[in-house]
């Protein structure tokens, strides 16, 4: 391609903003994005039922943005596994039924005429992690989602790192314990994310709480609606079985981003999701360094998502911007 | 660069070899290669101490190769973590005592007026693997060495992937279990390599020993001298001991397997290292994708090294060629 071309394109990721848009199971949101920032204020439509209401409100959506802004393109975050060469869903997500099979990108593009990228939800906000973080020029970066499960994207040489068949960073779902003693939501027995996620700091405080009654804990009371804003809350007021569950959450969080670092090594992590606002992250700096080989250690960068919320509509807008400059070259 | 010169450089890698040299603790092996493969037997000589008389007995080696050869470069897999860029060795090993802090690259080049590449020695043997067997054009390739203990490296986009720090592919420093209960080599409880590496076995056996007498199984005689040799003996012959060991070793070995490809879902596996011999290969993918999320646990392939011991010889002479390459263009 020759030069005035190439700077031409420039121009149009400077000067353009790409629709960010962040499918959920229970809402679909959107904003403008332009050099990794909301540009428009996020909107939002609850997600209906079926395949072909969602395509119907992601194109409800666009129109919307499209009447304020001339779009670049669109991108698309969304559950599930998708194959990111054909903007297809190709793997199930139970938070949407239906929707795998569904060839979202072929869907929107012939409707809008706009370029599409969708990609795995996980993977769009480390994306926009690493994106609105300038941190794409780094060797690698490692985005952690803690929040009722845990999640991960992984940003290799400022790309999205997919592995062979887009399953790439299901950091989750792998195994830190042997006593087959806590069940996954995945189905398989003592994933960290049965450890290290909200449901895991729950999970660790009804193991303390066996056997001690309401004198010693005001926990024991709660019964099954014990939740990790109730340990939270507990703590704070000095409750020490709260303190205990949340310092063995901080161990199994640790244990997770230990084991990353000893295979990847990466520049960065970067925490996100609602757990990490959870996390101290001084203690768990600590306690990574302390249990990683000294190189690694010694090195280590563990850092906090600022993006509330929006990374997965920064990643996916960022992407769709990505793949126009690469079709364009 | 012009086509001319880059025909000139591939006609170069086409038909020069380079010294491949492989510096373990007792002693240093060196071949010419070219195209992936041997071109000359492996020579080899004991390991001296100091880093002085180290690189002199490398100098000594290319000078012997020199003789036969017209060399395009020199690829030395040392242990120790090395710095890619410079080519130093920047973190320590315990088997080369004074190593640390020894500019390989520079000591060389300078006396060889060959292009000098210094890798970690897994990394060598994994790229050797990736290379040998053709499949530096996939996505990524995930090297696994099972030895007495455990080490890796991984192959992104047909490239090394050394992490921020050079310090990527320790994957035997991930930890499987949380019950403090086996102590690793590296100083952490509960790692991989202290389950699925050949001392793993012995472990897992001497653990299922407990309480057992002579009657029940010979392997109590051997008492500290139990190996995993006498261990894979024993199976062989029926003891239901040595078989349950063996069985175990399996499900360790599985574990680590699936948290890598729940974390990088790579293209292939390769396994490799004196252990991978003991390895029930259709029982190992059986127990891993049973154990996988099915988008990658259907695609998974798990194949054995067939390089005999010369991984690393041809991965650093390969590393070599392709930074002439790179330099070049």
């Amino acid at each position: 391609m020759t030069e005035s071309r190439l700077s031409q394109v420039d121009n149009l990721k400077l000067t353009m903003p790409a629709l960010g848009i962040d499918l959920g199971g229970t809402k679909i949101r959107a904003a403008a994005v332009l050099n990794n920032k909301l540009v428009s204020d996020p909107q939002e439509v609850p997600t209906p039922s079926g395949a072909e209401n969602i395509v119907n409100a992601i194109l409800g959506l666009i129109e919307k943005f499209q009447a304020k802004h001339v779009l670049a393109g669109v991108g698309i975050a969304t559950a599930g596994i998708i194959d990111g060469d054909t903007g297809e869903v190709v793997g199930s997500t139970g938070n949407l039924p239906g929707w795998t099979g569904t060839p979202i990108r072929t869907a929107i593009e012939s409707r809008t005429l706009l370029p599409v990228h969708v990609e795995n939800d996980a993977n769009a906000a480390a994306f926009g992690e690493a994106s609105a973080r300038n941190l794409r020029h780094l060797n690698s970066v490692c985005v952690v989602t803690l929040g009722t499960g845990i999640g991960g994207g992984l940003i290799i040489d400022g790309k999205l790192f997919r592995g062979a068949h887009f399953g790439a960073g299901e950091v989750g779902h792998s195994r830190i314990s042997l006593g087959n003693k806590r069940l996954c939501t995945c189905g398989l027995f003592d994933c960290w994310e049965a450890y290290g996620s909200g449901r895991g700091m729950v999970a660790t405080a009804r193991e303390i709480l066996v056997g001690l009654n309401a004198d010693q804990t005001p926990l024991v009371a709660l019964g099954s609606n014990l939740t990790t804003r109730n340990i939270v809350a507990a703590a704070a007021k000095g409750d020490i079985v709260a303190q205990r569950a949340i310092s063995m959450w901080h161990e199994h969080v640790a244990v997770g981003i230990v084991n990353l670092a000893h295979i990847l090594d990466p520049s960065v992590f970067v925490l996100t999701g609602g757990m990490a606002e959870c996390v101290d992250f001084a203690l768990i700096h600590e306690m990574v360094v302390d249990r990683c080989m000294s190189r690694i250690g010694e090195n280590m960068r563990i850092e906090k998502s600022e993006l509330h919320g929006v990374a997965g509509i920064i990643g996916a807008a960022e992407l769709v911007l990505d793949a126009i400059l690469e079709r364009a070259s």
